[in-house]
């Protein structure tokens, strides 16, 4: 894994390890690399590491995990969130991605965790996913994404070309704004319990056709073998959860849905979306899982 | 007009006139800038001119200016919205804040222009704002505010602090995320008519003061005059329609909100937001303002 290790320049390593972010403020420049003097290592967590005198910068990675040995598994990054919420699934997926190693701290929503007063400090919606990652305190899946692709650079979630980031943030948002927040289970049960439990059903049926269609009219002259290409970026990161397992849950029809259809196919394929699916979750339970749709 | 024109170091200068984006690729370097050749200059809508030979820097804006006149108007940015829709609102002031020159297409919701053939081919999801900028077609708010941000670098909707950009993220979210889709026309209509005129306040207050609490508890720390200091952000732009005329609209006590009722009181001074404003927009009508809520 050391040997992963990249150098672009000038001055500046980023490890393949997560918990260690970047290594910089080479001196003297690159020319005399053998001779760096001193070295500021910023580590996940907020502690920085001086080294003084001349390193051979083959052996810079492994002085440099010796030295953070026991402050790197304190500062690995806390990912709270539960098997059954779609935008979980997501950040486990961009984590995976990114090969960013990440502490599961379950919040069981059907107990109301969520509403205790120690997960408010963390997110006073009492919604997740959120992530403690050395000093930042951060939720919402879309900031979550914008955070982990800046602070991890590794696989970008976004392409370089304008239209295709364009049709990424769009596609990316009709899920996490138009759809994810009108299939929230809250929202699921207000609606079992005061307009009654086919209506329910015709409810995230509804939505979900609404936004499906417009999702395949929007993709239809993007897709490659992904959503926007032959990469993997966000509107797939999003995607995924709505159309792996979530049909099916829900006893949706995705014949009207064939891009959809195979993008879920595709994305089963991947290891870091297959290593996210809610069954694979250690909180994963069967019962919950189906209760907001049991009659 | 012309004299503002600013140059930022090296090479590149950018315009104060929206239309036109920006004017880079100066060779040979900034030394020997009055002779430049070729320019390559990029307006919104597609066109890219060049200028071969010699061209005084000073005469530069000039030339441009003349050169694509007649293209300008045609490409002046359409911003599809409804003065009903808070997040053409929040578009509305960003447009401001940046000073681009745009022209406003009013989508009449209530006459169902918004599932028009013509209409979802610019937004599939048949919702507002959307926005037509050259080859650039592109709906949802978050996706528009981070193209907005990106080609009109003008007053930055984001700060360059990482923290503060986090908080910026997380609490325009809040907003676009999980208070906006909940509260939208369709969403209040359906909750009137299959639950009651009542509940549907209720379900309007209770989202509002969930929303709310969590927005205070978010900014406690970082509000200055403005959501997250003493200058407008992403947070403020998708927070003020929610603190300006919204609880009125709805008879929602502000009381235990009092951060979030000093910045609605803020954002009325402010030039670009007073502009922004639904009272302020051509397709106002007051009817059809307050039928979402009447009984």
């Amino acid at each position: 894994m050391d040997r992963a290790l990249t150098w672009s320049p000038p001055y500046r390593a980023i490890s393949p390890r997560p918990a260690i972010q970047k290594v910089f403020n080479f001196h003297p420049p690159k020319a005399k690399i053998g001779s760096i003097k001193p070295i500021d290592v910023h580590v996940s967590g907020g502690a920085t590491l001086w080294f003084m005198g001349s390193i051979d910068p083959s052996e810079l990675w492994s002085v440099i995990l010796h030295t953070i040995n026991g402050h790197e598994s304190a500062s690995k990054l806390q990912l709270f969130s539960s098997f059954i919420s779609p935008p979980s699934f997501s950040v486990r997926i961009a984590l995976n991605l990114k090969g960013v190693d990440y502490e599961c701290k379950p919040v069981y929503l059907f107990k109301g965790e969520q509403f205790q007063p120690e997960y408010l400090k963390i997110n006073p919606m009492g919604y997740v996913p959120a992530i403690v990652d050395g000093d930042i305190i951060l939720a919402d899946s879309s900031a979550i994404m914008w955070y982990l692709d800046e602070k991890y650079p590794q696989h970008p979630l976004l392409p370089s070309d304008f239209k295709k980031k364009a049709i990424n943030y769009q596609a990316s948002h009709v899920v996490s704004s138009s759809l994810q927040p009108i299939l929230r289970v809250p929202i699921l049960m207000y609606i079992k319990e005061h307009v009654g439990h086919e209506q329910q059903i015709s409810w995230i049926h509804k939505h979900l056709e609404k936004c499906f269609t417009a999702l395949e009219e929007l993709l239809k002259d993007h897709a490659g073998k992904y959503a926007t290409g032959d990469e993997l970026f966000l509107a797939d990161v999003f995607l995924a959860p709505y159309v792996i397992g979530y049909p099916e849950k829900y006893n949706f029809d995705m014949t009207e849905f064939p891009l959809l259809s195979r993008l879920g196919e595709e994305y089963l394929k991947i290891e870091a979306i297959q290593g996210a699916i809610p069954e694979k979750q250690i909180d994963f339970d069967r019962s919950f899982y189906y209760m907001d749709v049991s009659n």
